[in-house]
């Protein structure tokens, strides 16, 4: 597959109260025309992914608008998937590309959940799961999750304090993210004063509420060489589904969609797990981290608590893991996170990404995940040469 | 272009108080298999067009619950581009199969609005424009229509009984379509007791609240002549956008985008007006049906009043224009219509459209607009051969 990513674009994940929806949008993709050092009339596409707009802003049609704001005619809409909205957003444009219609595509991912209550952002984010069966039983989101979570973490036998290594590393590695929602440290011993939300998973098990956005300008290979800046290459993309209503599965702790993804993008990229040198997971919830990393295969069952506390997956170690701070720490603004995991990998390859760079990273894999399982996106970057 | 259509299948449009959103979206997609005669073992991948469900059911993540009626783990999301939401995603399925990455997609679009209040739907179809600017301003839909209509009334002296030839001629070929959400015909005496909704327009100029679902099965052509059933092809589909804010326009009776997007989709298709046989055009209001054929190229400036008195765009004139009975008459379920277009025209072309075929129709042209002619795709069609 032959996609680069010659622009990417992030504002500050956070409380950002001063900032609307179309001011993230805007700074959001005009960092990324300006990495890639492009005008807006070379963009032949955009495709924005949000969720909660048009719930919590009463503000649909964002492919226009954000063609309006980069003042183009070129075609924009709008990608939804839940939680992975922002990665089917990025397969969207590698589609587009890959046919030959569009050769630079801006996608955007954007959130503004702050203006709203909890209550609101809670039951927006319930639209996700099966609206008349989910959500007329009273679950929220982190409640569904516990359910899944309690019955992993008891057959695993992991504990309170194997979990909690999880938001440790990945609060640790946000305190280096100047863009992170959250920029400190935290401890086990804050553990026992965090109030529970949905037992297991208390306030430092869950990631947080945030706005923000990020973009990402794709383009051809051929393109990208000419505009002799680095970029990198996106050589799979793949996405899987599993069924929406978790009472329904045959495993719930089997993240089905996410094995299935893995495979696919694995065998599109025709390179293997060892190959890997930094992830970013989807951890919307600690031990979703877990999971995912046992299901995308670079893990046996059970066995990615004991590898997170002998530091495997620390910055330090041989497999970085949300290396950004992950959606714990740097924060999870729905539409952005997949567009952002992009953004921070692609910085990772290109060696740019400050204070948290690796060495020398040559594969790196995204992983976001909609609904609890539902739509799952892996996606494979690897270096331009 | 190669591009087939091997499937359709269209609900009701109407008041469906018995049908919930997945209902309408289970049937389309299930009359759309049994047409192509496929198994939804054999789609690659899903795009459904929706606006409204998240704001007005709670309901988003619609690709995974489309998917997941089908009983796959095909990839699946939503696409939203206002009223044009349909053909954004006709647009990006016929994509995935030009890039090669699907070779069958399934594009479903359906909306449920009965459930909520007019106040509600009204908000929700505002959120289509500058939320900040225009709805904060008191500004419903047809009261921004109006505006623009007004103008180009008086601009081109256009008598209300000229307008009303457009309602009652699309009306005329709703009576003819078993699936419209008003099957009768009306009279010029029904004007007089229309209650005005936002002067000029009437209750009589401004299409339905309707629920409904549409589906096409899309493929590559060289797919669909091996399933040896009548197909048609999509040798153009392409989509151009204006600014959003009808009050940062340059002249707001100009539809840029509209002129664009024909343009582009001529030029694709290698045809020119002349060898088109049938349109459907987005008549969300009666003015914007003569403003779409004169933006699209079909009529000079002002011309396709007289025309349409004349009886040239009705099913038995030499253009006829939405022989389904359009939005006004069919109905509107915003993230169907693109779609349900596409859907007529197939029908046509095929000549299984009942009472309503056209003889032999050889070019066929659809036109979807979201907003105030924000968002626009034009989209060609012909016979398999």
């Amino acid at each position: 597959m032959e996609i680069a990513v010659i622009g990417v674009g992030h504002t500050a994940f956070g409380e950002l109260w001063t900032d609307s929806l179309l001011d993230l949008i805007v700074r959001a993709q005009s960092e990324a025309l300006a990495d890639a050092g492009l005008e807006p009339n070379q963009i032949d596409e955009i495709f924005v992914a949000n969720m909660c707009a048009p719930q919590l802003s009463g503000q649909a049609h964002l492919g226009a608008l954000a063609a309006d704001m980069l003042g183009v005619s070129a075609a924009g809409c709008t990608i939804e998937a839940a939680c992975a909205s922002g990665s089917f957003a990025v397969r969207s444009a590698i589609r587009s590309i890959l046919s030959g219609e569009s050769t630079v595509v801006m996608v955007t991912g954007a959130e503004k959940l702050m203006d709203s209550s909890v209550e609101l952002v809670a039951e927006s984010f319930m639209s996700a799961s099966v609206r008349d069966v989910e959500h007329a039983k009273g679950a929220t989101f982190p409640s569904l999750f516990a359910l899944v979570a309690r019955l992993y973490l008891e057959k695993y036998k992991i504990t309170r304090e194997q979990l909690a290594q999880v938001s440790i590393k990945n609060h640790a590695h946000g305190a280096k993210n100047p863009l992170a929602h959250f920029q400190r440290e935290i401890t086990l011993e804050d553990f026992t004063l965090a109030p529970m939300i949905a037992d297991p998973l208390t306030l430092l098990d869950c990631s947080p509420v945030s706005d923000g956005a990020a973009s990402v300008l794709l383009s051809s290979v051929d393109f990208a060489k000419k505009l002799q800046r680095p970029f990198v290459r996106i050589i799979a993309c793949e996405a899987a589904m599993d069924c929406m209503n978790i009472a329904e599965r045959e495993n719930i702790i089997n993240l089905k969609a996410t094995t299935l993804a893995a495979k696919k993008a694995f065998a599109r990229a025709g390179i293997s797990h060892k190959d890997i040198n930094v992830l970013e997971v989807h951890d919307a919830f600690s031990p979703a981290e877990l999971m995912a990393l046992e299901a995308l295969g670079f893990f046996r069952e059970g066995q990615a608590a004991a590898a997170t506390v002998e530091g495997i997956t620390a910055s330090t170690g041989s497999l970085p893991v949300n290396v950004s701070g992950g959606l714990k720490a740097k924060g999870h603004p729905v539409g952005a996170t997949g567009i952002a995991q992009i953004v921070e990998l692609t910085k990772q390859l290109r060696g740019d990404a400050g204070i948290r760079q690796l060495n020398n990273p040559r594969y790196a894999l995204a992983h976001n995940m909609g609904g609890i399982g539902t739509s799952v996106v892996v996606t494979i970057l690897t270096q331009s040469s």
